[in-house]
């Protein structure tokens, strides 16, 4: 799979390097399990470079610094490309002041946001990351969207692993309402409105409606605002509003935080802490037969069982794919 | 009501320093509508005191620097004024580096998390800070409470205001459930589960399960355990597991984060971005006659109801504060 990703990319403008890296995160996406936006994702990738969305060539600039925070312009390169960038930048500030940050405007989507949070945490960061989108949800209590889902990802290093989370201000995504309306599946809890107004679980109704929930209601609405105007205000770049006036989703702006964990005084005693808090989470009572994960424990035993029987693809994604 | 806390406080073993900031704490989350953190709440802190889960002449203790980023102890001293310095010195790093992290182990209720949100915005930092509690939340597909309701604020400087999100965990706190019954009133939204495990409106019904709801879902309960692991790792101090086993909550950890806008290479447009995204937000097409409000926005208004018409008052509230 990485292989025949790096060939496209190397055919649409990517130098071999930045094709590479490029291929590898859709493919360890995929690997993930997170196939959306992983080998699903990706004739939408190169379809936006197509059209010149994403400038396959550009390289971020860093436009300023002052102690542990940089701001970053993006120049709608690669969204992964420049989501790593940042992060690494993150960890290097992060190495020397215990914490940096480094905002990013004009960048484009960075696929899954977890990506950046397990590889801050595999080297022994804290990663605090989040996006704003182009508009796609209402706020609580209006009928249009005037909100992004705008995902927020939270990792720690535990062990040789982590602990990711990786979460939109959405109940579900519009790819999770098709997927279940195809299946004929009630959601399992109410993921928006019917076009009268009222909260339901029937995915074909809130497809019609265009009124998908924000988490917890008025909360996760809040929440995204607010995540908004940190993004926009903290990278100098466009609003979910200003993203959403364009024809595309292009030139979005993030926030990647890293904190150093080996420079705390307590680093020797931080991982049995974290066992201490898992165990404790883990002897939850759990409610006819539900599982109790953490956040990425799936994630990890889909790494397992795909890294062992290979990654399921749709036979046509990949007829489309090896057209490209 | 700040000379009446004033006086209680002295006889509480506060300085005349601590008893004033301590009290106009209390007296400004009542006179923003927080009654619950405010007057309401002021009896169950003198009570901490009396009991001795609170110290009054404690002082926090810096235990570590590198960078931007410092580890307090708290010592047990006063929630509130423990806050309060770290808000105060997260201001200060972030004046010097940009951004400032303080985390602080061995403090306690920090009464509204909101104080410190429109502190630091009203001083034009953006303010990101949260604390973990005692369990009083099931995770997702759990029936008893492993998880605390863990409140996290966001701030943002606007004009000469703020916008303030000041959001626990939870859908519905226990007091708002409380309040509810003895209104014989439905929750608008779902806020818990019966003791048969069915989603319920009915805030009787969730207060016999004690099954409440996190926002999301899964989502704010992954959150949920992901502030509470960063609160812990980060200040080395107690986890939501730790501070349940005591008798009292006490002993909680916190994380305090400033950004100063005014290093920012954008800084004289911020205030333009923000008007531009609230402008858009405030477009959305309200349903029915809903007022969409950004987070704060309802506070001010309250803030400026109760300066002109008095701060409400229960009789028992007061008569209870008078025999303190």
């Amino acid at each position: 799979m990485q292989t025949t990703f790096t060939e496209i990319l190397l055919n649409h403008g990517f130098s071999e390097q930045k094709a590479k890296t490029c291929a590898t995160i859709f493919a360890d996406n995929s690997l993930d399990g997170v196939y959306t936006h992983g080998v699903n994702r990706f004739p939408r990738f190169i379809k936006y470079i197509e059209d010149g969305h994403v400038l396959p060539d550009a390289e971020p600039v860093r436009e300023s610094a002052i102690g542990c925070m940089e701001q970053w312009d993006g120049c709608l390169g690669p969204g992964p490309l420049n989501a790593l960038r940042c992060t690494d930048r993150a960890m290097e500030i992060a190495g020397v002041q215990g914490m940096g940050c480094v905002a990013i405007a004009n960048t484009n989507h960075w696929m899954r946001g977890g990506t950046y949070g397990w590889k801050a945490a595999h080297n022994g960061f804290v990663f605090i990351g989040w996006t704003n989108t182009t508009a796609n949800m209402p706020t609580w209590g209006a009928v249009n969207s005037k909100l992004g889902n705008n995902p927020l990802v939270i990792a720690v290093p535990y062990q040789d692993e982590a602990i990711v989370l990786d979460m939109a201000m959405s109940q579900y995504s519009y790819g999770m309402l098709e997927f279940n309306q195809l299946k004929n599946q009630q959601l399992p809890v109410p993921g928006g409105f019917t076009t009268d107004g009222a909260l339901t679980t029937d995915p074909g109704s809130i497809l019609k409606s265009q009124r998908i929930l924000p988490i917890g209601y008025w909360k996760g609405a809040g929440l995204s605002l607010l995540l908004d105007i940190l993004a926009t205000i903290l990278s100098g770049g466009l609003s979910v509003a200003g993203i959403s006036k364009q024809k595309a989703e292009s030139g979005v702006s993030q926030v990647f935080i890293a904190i150093a964990l080996s420079k705390l005084k307590n680093f020797a005693t931080i991982s049995s802490a974290i066992t201490q808090i898992l165990n404790d989470y883990h002897d939850s009572i759990p409610e006819k037969g539900s599982k109790i994960l953490y956040p990425g424990e799936k994630v990890m035993s889909v790494r397992k069982e795909n890294s062992t029987n290979g990654i399921p693809v749709l036979k046509s994604v990949w007829e489309e794919i090896q057209s490209l």
